[in-house]
C-alpha cells in the first residue's frame, strides 16, 4: 500500500533525492568511492559543498554579505550559540511555543531575556501581534513556524534590531527577505534534508560585539572563516540536501513551492472546516502552511483513536498530534505531494461518512 | 580499477554497511518510508538505535553503569563540553599532538589546565612517558591515536582521576577496559560509521561536580537523561553505524580486528623498515596501528611527488600525508582489507625497484 508521509520532521522527501542518495552511498558519481567514505577534504566533496551553498543561495536570493554555514547539533545547540554569540545585554523573544520556550531559556544564561509576547494563554494556538520590540535588544529572536501549534509567521517583520529566526520548520516554503534578517537558523529535517545538518545564514557584521569568550566550535566566526569546514562536516546528510534542494530549483523554486504549498494546505484547511467533526487548533490568521494541526469536536472526541487506526488502514503516516495539542497533524511540507494531502482529505470524508 | 582507500576520515566502510545503507536510504526494511524519512521517534527507528547501542555495548564490554550517547557537532565539539562538564578547578591533559592541542586550547577557557607532557619537540612523533598525573586534577585527558602523526596509545593506562580519552581513530579497533576510563569520546567517522555523529560513552557519577550552568545541549546530563533523544538525532549517520557495528560483530568482534589490524599494521611497517627509499616517522615503540605515516629518506626526498602520482595510478586513494607531518599516510582502519595494504606495499616496492 501506498505510505502518505505526513511525519513532522524527519519527514518525507523528495524521491529523487532518496534515489540519488542511495546511488552515492555506494558509489559517488563513477569514482569508485561512496560519499561516505571519500575524504571531506577531497575535490569531490568540496564541489558538493559548494554547489549546495551556491543552490542555497540562487533559491533564497542570499546576499554576498551572508554566509551559508552547514553545522551538526540541530537547531537546538543554536539556541544557546544565538546567545553566545549576540547577546551582550539583553536580547527580545517571541513566545510562540514549545521551541520558542526553550531557545528562551538558553538566552537566560546568557543574559537579560525579555519576552516581548507570548501566546501561552491559548496554548499557542495563535501568533502574537501588536508587540513592542524594545530597541535597546542586542537582537529579536523569532520562531517563524511554530510545528507542534501549527501557527506561523508568514511574513518577514520589520525589525528595529537584529532579527534572528529559527526557521526550522518553513524554510524554504516561500520566498524570505534575507535582508530583513542577521542570522537565520534551522535542522534540515524537514524542507531542505535529512537529520544532521543545521543551516546558518548569517551577516558577519552582527559579529564581534560580545565580551565573553566563545569556545571554538561555538563561535560562528569559525565556521564562516572554514566555510564550514574546520572539523568534519555531516558529509552524507550534506549531499541530501544538495539532492533536495536540486529537486526544489528543478520544480521551479521558493516562488513555485510557495503556490503549491499554499494549494495543499487550502486543501485540507478547506476539508476541516467544512467537516462536521473535526475542528483545526490554530486560530486562522495564524495557520502555518507546514503543520496543520486540528481535533476532533467535542462531539466526537471518542472517536479519536477510532480515526488514527482507520486513516493508519489508509497509508496515512505521521498523523497523530504531538501531546503538547492532541488530537491530528499533518506535516505538509515542500515534498510532500497533493496526492497525500487529497488521500487524507478524502479519508476524513470518508470517516466522517461512516461516523457523523 | 579497484581503489584502495587510505583516507584519514571519512574513511573505508564495510562494503555490506554502504549496500545496506543505500537500501534503508530508498526503503527501510519494506515500511514504504525510508531511514531518512521516518520519524526519529518510530518504533522503527527506536529499535535502530537500541541495538545501536547493544552493538556498543556488546563489542566493547560496556558495563552497565556506563551511558553510550550518539551526539551531533564532531569530537570537536566535546573539546569544549568536556571542561564545560568536568572543569571545576584543573585538568590535566597530555599534548600528542594537533588534536589534543585542540582540546587543551579549549580547556583552558573553563580553569587551569596542566599539559603533563607534550611530545612537541619532536613534531608528535612519540607518546610521552614517565609522566606524573596530578592528583588533584578533575581529570585527566588524553588523545590514545594520533591521526596526523601516526602515534597511538595502545594501552588503557592506570589514572588516579577520572581519565577521559577522546578515541576518535581507534575506537573498536581492539579491546578497551572500559573500567578505567570516566568518558571516551570521538568521531565516528572511522571505525564506527560516516561523518556526522559522535559518540560519547559515560559513567555519570563523574557528572554534577562543576558549579557553573550548562547550556542544555552542551551538558551531557540531557543526553543520558533522554538516550540521546533530546533533538533529532543523526538518524541516517546511525543507522550506517549499527551496519558497520553489525559487520564488525560478524567478522568475530574487537578481539578478531585487533588481530587483522595488526597484521596489516605489521605488513606495512615491516615494507617500510625494510625498504631503502622509505622511512617511518614515528618511534618505533610509539607506532599507530591505524595512521601509518612515512616519508622518503633524505636522498630521495624528491621523488615523493611522483610516488604520490604512481601510487594513484595504482588505484591509492588518500595517502598523502598531512601537511604537518609531509610525506605519506596510510590510514589502516578496520574496514580496509589486508590486500589493500598488499598492494600499497607492491606499489612501494615496484616504485622503489624502479627508482632506488
Amino acid at each position: 500500500m501506498k505510505k502518505h508521509n505526513f511525519n513532522a520532521g524527519p519527514c518525507i522527501l523528495p524521491d529523487v533525492a532518496l534515489e540519488n542518495t542511495a546511488k552515492a552511498v555506494v558509489d559517488l558519481d563513477g569514482t569508485g568511492l561512496s560519499v561516505l567514505t571519500i575524504s571531506h577534504r577531497s575535490k569531490e566533496f568540496d564541489a558538493i559543498i559548494e554547489e549546495t551553498k551556491a543552490l542555497w543561495r540562487e533559491l533564497l536570493n542570499i546576499p554576498e554579505n551572508y554566509h551559508i554555514l552547514f553545522l551538526g547539533g540541530g537547531a537546538s545547540l543554536q539556541f544557546c550559540m544565538v546567545p553566545y554569540n549576540l547577546l551582550q545585554k539583553k536580547a527580545a523573544y517571541l513566545d510562540t511555543g514549545t521551541w520558542a520556550s526553550k531557545a528562551i531559556k538558553e538566552a537566560k544564561l546568557f543574559g537579560e531575556v525579555e519576552v516581548v509576547a507570548s501566546s501561552s494563554d491559548k496554548n499557542y494556538s495563535y501568533i502574537p501581534k501588536g508587540f513592542n520590540i524594545p530597541t535597546d535588544a542586542d537582537y529579536f529572536h523569532i520562531t517563524t513556524n511554530n510545528t507542534i501549534y501549527g501557527t506561523e509567521i508568514k511574513e518577514d517583520i520589520d525589525c528595529p534590531v537584529t532579527l534572528v529566526a529559527d526557521m526550522s520548520s518553513d524554510i524554504m516554503s516561500r520566498p524570505v527577505d534575507i535582508k530583513k534578517y542577521g542570522l537565520i537558523y534551522g535542522g534540515a529535517q524537514k524542507n531542505v534534508g535529512p537529520a544532521g545538518v543545521t543551516f546558518v545564514i548569517i551577516r558577519e557584521d552582527i559579529l564581534g560585539k560580545v565580551e565573553r569568550q566563545i569556545p571554538t566550535m561555538l563561535n560562528y566566526k569559525t565556521h564562516i572563516d572554514k566555510g564550514s569546514m574546520f572539523n568534519t562536516p555531516p558529509c552524507g546528510a550534506i549531499y541530501t540536501m544538495r539532492e533536495t534542494l536540486k529537486w526544489l530549483k528543478g520544480i521551479g523554486g521558493v516562488e513555485k513551492i510557495n503556490e503549491l504549498n499554499k494549494k495543499k494546505a487550502e486543501l485540507l484547511y478547506n476539508a476541516i472546516d467544512n467537516s462536521k467533526m473535526f475542528v483545526g487548533t490554530a486560530e486562522k490568521d495564524s495557520r502555518s502552511i507546514m503543520n496543520v494541526c486540528f481535533v476532533m469536536k467535542p462531539d466526537y472526541k471518542e472517536k479519536e483513536a477510532e480515526f488514527l487506526e482507520f486513516a493508519k488502514n489508509a497509508g496515512m503516516v505521521g498523523i497523530k498530534g504531538h501531546r503538547s495539542v492532541g488530537g491530528f497533524r499533518a506535516s505538509i511540507y515542500n515534498a510532500l505531494p497533493i496526492e497525500s494531502v487529497q488521500a487524507l482529505v478524502d479519508c476524513m470524508k470518508e470517516f466522517e461518512k461512516q461516523n457523523a
